[in-house]
């Protein structure tokens, strides 16, 4: 399917700039952008590109200033990169979803599934299990008894969900992601070894929210380890026992929360950062790539990075101070000398 | 079912402090406590929540002491999260656990399954596996061959266990985590790619043993990637080629340890903690976390933290100055010009 | 099968120091090598067990000097290790590989599977895969529609493989790894929440790559996140969405990098490094351990480390004085107080 120029700028409420008639099939990257094919301009970094790219349309913020002539027919819009995300989910949208239930698949005859979802082959789903309808259980899933999933949601392959947990509706869980493993709970005996506590609670995630590849959600030692509405959750992280995160926040990849620590609404976590347990996150933190947050954040939208998070104004002076050490050392050594040599000649 | 707070004062050996008929059927965290339920403290951060907690039972730690009158009947016990622990246990055991062989599982004619055991849908197991009794293997398991698993052990979906490894009784492993894959081992060749040294070693996790979610202890280059008796390793961590850890040492959630090191017993890692390889490490030895471990520690049984680690206490105090950085350099910048003034003065 | 000094010297082009008819029939680690195997010293920390070690034969390095007598027959060779990676390879490859396509395995009609793979039980093939010759698909795999592997390539159990991804020849995928989930693109709406940027690209992995167990790498959002020959990556490891990893580049475990960032050619980077999005950095660049790459790298074959990463030796350097800071804050105070001292007698 081809669409104009004229034909996007109105769907998308933006301005042509250049030939509306140019029509596009396909997207591209601005950097290898081609003939018939739209791209976008968001990133600062990236607009050097812009003027040798070859993609025929180029979505761009209202206030992007051309410093040289561009060949490309271009799209003002108040924020290319949502108008990005707006056509591609409908492109997104017309392809066809898969159907249908597997002969191959386990269900438990105690089990529902609603109408109009997919379960591949291989995929195991337990006593009492509820799927509402329209969900895709991708192979090799593995759904314990009891657990629930919502409508419209998607299981790639080789998800599992253990006994009792609650999915919400239009989720996206990625492949070898875990639901309700056990919180890591353990109490020291008198023989020097440790005592499993065992972990009784579950795990909720409210709607609309995105679990990816080989992130783990542990299960509450008692109650639920809750993953609020709307909130995205990249690869590989972890979520411990009792945590609580809150609506809208957004996770980096590889980032770990201890357990019963609750975030606060609109958060972000960029990658690799560590929780402590028992914490209290207030709402718009912000925590840089790495940090580490031994202590809870009472004042709400702060953006703070090291260890432990500091205001990230000040981590990143301290942090061109301690490149400078060395140096500094040898500077206050001198000093040292100095003053002693004063300290002779006065008294 | 029910029971008093006599009946479970006595079980743990602990002493009643008010109606000792009250009843409760089941557990609930102190800040959601609901009339019959038990619930306890153990971390003060939580003490507030007893005042109003609406749970009829609470065990707390023989030490406590009310700031204000409680409604509900206190159990004092000498670990309250250890009793917890009990109790819960007891709970847990008598739950009906999962029995039979599914005939959607492919188990290879050379192996052998003991008494008991659970083997869910999907489930492969190859050539001359060994499997012992009660054991449990969830749906989507990988069984390589030669592998060979103890009696009581559980392995929820989707663990892989490569061939030739050896896990010991009464452990638990965790959905998605990895035992025996390989090691990270290649050699540079001349024409500047790199050679994979096979790795032909195994895997062996002996008794007692939990492995989290989605972690990896890989398999030895030549002889064994050793886990002792009683080790708890949480989510996502990585164990490398010929690590040994030491019987009851605790491993917390993104840890990494390096390959060929040696890990002493009772040691506690942290969460994103990472050991270098060829070290070893002190019995005892605790890392705080997103430690750096770059050498040996000799001594046991001290608490480290930070890049390099070094004492806590030490770590805590150059955190301090660290954050006070770009004040100090200041000051050391106008004291230097003192310095040259009163020079200037004096010469 | 057994082999002699003498036969195992001429196969590596080494030279044998002692019986050169003594022979081996399998390898053995230098701490506990017992008579009739093969043993090799790389590593200098590990010198001291050689001159103990029952090893039949031990493989070293032309420039090995020993300090007291040896039992073993030495070979002397250029590369001790590399010349170790090609006996064990040779016996590796005496190995009977797996063959046969299991009837339990699910294979689209439109997928193409070449000659003489192994399909394992329970592995989905999707609609129009096409799998090359000689690869090796172990159990409960998930190969979604369009996706393709090459020849002589293998995934171990529970690999997942995206729609559209494509695996070159000869690669090796460990458990529970995840090519091709999607790349972590939102765009945050007027409601505060957060609109999914589709992800419509796909991965490219070329030939010669290794994938450690449950690493991830995210599709592209258009185009392709690119993996060159010949690189290696170890467990854990996030690699998000657009990146390029250059060939013969080497990842150690829990290391992320962040969408859109390119990785020059044989770099290692050392294990829990975090690289942030959109950088360049330069070919044969080395990140030490648990590194912080916010900026990018344009001079090639530097070793930086900390964050933000800078020259090894600097951040040596600065660690050392950052251990000292509180002695040093110490001593400047001190020195303040002097030199206010020494002002007060000369003004």
């Amino acid at each position: 399917m081809e669409f104009t120029a004229q034909q996007i700028a109105d769907f998308l409420g933006g301005e042509v700039q250049g030939d509306p008639t140019v029509a596009v099939s396909n997207f591209s990257k601005i950097e290898d952008g081609k003939p018939g094919t739209l791209s976008f301009l968001s990133n600062p970094k990236y607009s050097q590109y812009i003027y040798e790219s070859k993609a025929s349309i180029v979505l761009v913020n209202n206030d992007f200033i051309a410093d040289k002539s561009i060949n490309a027919t271009l799209i003002r819009v108040k924020d290319a990169y949502g108008s990005l995300a707006k056509l591609m989910t409908l492109v997104d949208q017309t392809k066809n979803k898969k159907t249908g239930i597997s002969s191959l698949a386990f269900i438990s005859e105690s089990a529902k599934v609603g109408e109009n979802c997919f379960i591949a082959p291989f995929v195991y789903i337990g006593e009492n299990v509820e799927i509402g309808d329209n969900s895709l259980i991708y192979s090799n899933c593995n759904i314990e008894d009891g657990a629930k999933i919502g409508n419209d949601t998607k299981l790639f392959s080789g998800v599992t969900v253990y006994n009792g947990c609650v999915i919400g509706n239009n989720c996206t869980l990625h492949s070898g992601s875990v639901i309700g493993s056990d919180g890591f709970g353990f109490a020291p005996n008198a023989s020097g070894s440790y005592d499993k506590i065992p972990q009784m609670g579950n795990v909720v995630l409210e709607d609309d929210v995105e679990i990816g590849a080989n992130t783990i959600v542990d299960r509450a030692t008692l109650g639920s380890t809750i993953i609020r509405k709307g909130v995205k959750i990249d690869n590989l992280v972890q979520i411990a026992h009792n945590v609580e995160v809150g609506e809208n926040t957004v996770i980096a990849a590889q980032t770990g929360i201890s357990g019963s620590t609750k975030l606060g609404k609109r958060c972000i976590l960029a990658g690799q950062v560590g929780v402590a347990g028992h914490l209290q996150i207030a709402d718009g933190t912000i925590f840089g790539a790495q940090t580490g947050v031994p202590n809870s954040v009472k004042t709400p939208n702060q953006t703070l990075q090291g260890y432990p998070a500091i205001p990230v104004m000040a981590f990143h002076k301290s942090a061109i101070v301690h490149k400078n050490l060395p140096e500094l050392q040898k500077l206050i050594y001198s000093m040292q000398k100095k003053i002693e040599e004063l300290e002779k000649k006065i008294n």
